[in-house]
């Protein structure tokens, strides 16, 4: 690409503080303020983005009520599932300019290190997923400051997740940046940000399911479903779907499940119950519940020998993991998988196109994951439909 | 094959009760009883078996100190390393007949379940290893049985690891027999019953190491020594070794191992020091200990992103997995491996053939693996010698 295309030369003419709107978390569990912030330019190998849509993972809401006590640190601008359009591009970024349209990648991809070389991990040794951080590499400082209502005094925001979404206007490194086909959706492919490609991706590269293969799948929020419907396209013959609010079962029905558990309506565990449905077990479970408990009853319920238990949820608990050593001696295996094992930069794009292309089973659902769309003012109430169990994705429109 | 040649009927004359030596264990961690027991003939499916040598591995080692409680089944006959010639077979079987050089299979295969049918596992839906087990499964009685010398009254002796090799002549399944090649000498084919083949097979068959690897051994036993072999083998570039014994660094020269390390001579932990040997961490690493906290050790000593824990060794201990959850997402995996993950009875003789042909460095050696030989009625001394960390395989002749 030459110099002057890289979008370097022009954005040198906008690299100036943008003043926007933010919803700012002050303290863990208080209610989103929208306020103003100010948004610096972007610095070398960064990018800043015009946020057009974001919705609110699970993670988000964890991070929200601080379930774990690292993760405390405010002034801060959360939110990680999003689409925009890039507004400007930092000194040395070369495959982005501004108006390319784009989501946010929490798990980035340096492309470089060794590894990005390598096939078999989606964890980038500079800008994997890390939820403790708080700053941006370059120097470890915040592209964000806002003025605190208290005490009237400007001080730094900080970064969530690699990303910072509900913001309209964010910084990001290049390397946690996916370019989108121009044709595509943007409302859609904010669900490819974080929740769709998570759970779809889990079936494709994690667990690598193929035809006729059983699953389980426990907790049915997106990640859940996701799982369900990459299941579904890979043409599972039984899906089993299992959550304690039956008010999820009415979705699970279009994303494939055949079946639906709810702990409560059993005397024996769920993994008893599975091992009934499937004659031994299902070949492969799913753990999108954040929930250690549902951890163990997902990896009982796969079959002995060969079972795969993939572990999705984020456990923000002191417990360790509820295996005794010898269980894995009767072979079922488990391993954990972050964005789905996608590559978010190199391979979020050609899945993209598969989403907006294929017909009837060999179409990707995304439509059905927007269970609702409020403006951005609206945040709180938007983490409220979650928190209670209403919501699978809550889009909002900046 | 035709009925004559099945063994049955000439078998039929031979159904008599043998009366021979064995070395029972009457109470855990009280001195072995070189005694007489009874030995009944094989029943539909069993086979009767000379022993002609037995070794010991450190699994009779925890089942005779009784280790785990449920396993505390008196009196009984300890032993499952060992090989010998068949006497006599039972009704059924088809693939064995008096006079054919055999091993006993801890982990069985009957050939014919869902499991043994999957190409991804080892563990027979019927006959797989149990350490719970201490009867036949044909009609759920013993085939051994001796005078208690206290009371003077015949009791039945429990079988042990569906082998009980510790006795001149044992009882086993038909699906816990592996046929080896007439030719090849049954003292080194002894040691393919348990620990070599559980060691080899885990680098080959489980964690599949290529070429250029790096690898990480906690614990120099005949197990740990066995994965090193079996790593040297295939190549492997780097082979670290880890034990709280330096003895066993001596042997492990042989075995390819190209560092050591004792934890007891570092101020950091041994995961740390291993990272900055390799630049990251291993590939691979297996735990051979038997311990838990070198199995963490051995799980924070690969490489994040694609690093692959093997745990072999048995953990006696009420202890949950020294994991968090959220130390999945680093990357690295755990799995166990059964019997190195070979199909006993179909996968062993092309092992043997193996074992027995090949030079330099394209051979197991098999040699090495024996430390001491002893008599049988010598077996306290053996155990001694094992406890002591100073015999990798004691072989006890017959
Ligand atoms: N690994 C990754 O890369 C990644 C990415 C995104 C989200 N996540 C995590 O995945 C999980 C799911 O996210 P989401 O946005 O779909 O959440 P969500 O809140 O929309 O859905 C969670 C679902 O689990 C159900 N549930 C809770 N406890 C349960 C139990 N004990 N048994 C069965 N079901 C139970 C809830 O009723 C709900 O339907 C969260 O832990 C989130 O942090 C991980
Ligand atoms: N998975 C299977 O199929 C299978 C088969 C055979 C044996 N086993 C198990 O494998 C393990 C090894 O068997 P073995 O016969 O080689 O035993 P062994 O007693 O000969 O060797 C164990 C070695 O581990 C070392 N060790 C002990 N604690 C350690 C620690 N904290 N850190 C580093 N090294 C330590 C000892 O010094 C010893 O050299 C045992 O637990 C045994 O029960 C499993
Ligand atoms: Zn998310
Ligand atoms: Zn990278
Ligand atoms: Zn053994
Ligand atoms: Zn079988």
């Amino acid at each position: 690409m030459a110099s002057e295309s890289n979008g370097f030369s022009a954005a040198a003419a906008d690299r100036k503080i943008i003043t926007c709107k933010a919803a700012v978390v002050w303290a863990p569990g208080e209610p989103f303020v929208i306020q103003k912030v100010q948004v610096e330019p972007p610095q070398k190998l960064e990018v800043r983005i015009k946020i057009l849509f974001t919705s609110i993972c699970h993670t988000d809401l964890s991070a929200w009520k601080g379930e774990n006590e690292l993760q405390r640190v405010y002034p801060r601008i959360l939110g990680h599932e999003a689409a925009g359009v890039v507004e400007s591009v930092g000194e040395g970024v070369e495959d982005l300019r501004s108006g390319d349209h784009v989501v946010p990648i929490f798990n980035g991809e340096c492309g470089d290190c060794a590894h990005c070389r390598n096939p078999n991990t989606n964890l980038c040794a500079r800008y994997r997923v890390d939820p403790f951080k708080s700053v941006m590499v370059a120097d470890g400082g915040t592209r964000f400051s806002a003025v605190d209502g208290a005490s009237g005094v400007r001080r730094p925001v900080y970064h969530f997740l690699n990303t910072s979404t509900f913001v309209e206007f964010t910084v990001l490194d290049a390397a946690c940046v996916a370019k989108i086909p121009p044709a595509a959706p943007l409302e859609r492919m904010c669900l490819l940000s974080c929740g769709i490609s998570t759970g779809v991706g889990a079936v494709w590269n994690t667990a690598q399911v193929t035809s006729g293969s059983t699953v389980a799948v426990f907790g049915l929020g997106a990640v859940g479903l996701a799982v369900a419907e990459g299941a579904r396209y890979r043409k599972a013959s039984q899906i089993i779907g299992v959550d304690i609010n039956p008010d999820k079962f009415v979705l699970g029905n279009q994303m494939g499940i055949t079946d639906f558990v709810n702990p409560k309506d059993h005397d024996k565990s769920v993994h008893e119950v599975i091992r009934e449905l499937t004659g031994g077990g299902v070949d492969y479970s799913f753990e999108c519940a954040g929930n250690l408990d549902a951890l163990r009853e997902a990896f009982l319920s796969t079959h002995d020998g060969w079972g795969l238990t993939v572990m999705l949820g984020i456990h923000p608990t002191p417990r360790m993991l509820p295996f005794h050593p010898m269980e894995l001696f009767d072979g079922r295996r488990l391993v954990a998988s972050v964005f789905g094992d996608f590559k978010g930069k190199s391979q979020l794009p050609s899945f993209a196109e598969k989403c907006m292309h294929g017909n009837g089973e060999d179409k990707i659902n995304l439509d059905g994951f927007i269970s609702h769309e409020l403006p951005f003012e609206d945040i709180n109430k938007a983490f409220e439909l979650l928190e209670q169990g209403k919501a699978l994705r809550c889009m909002l429109h900046l």
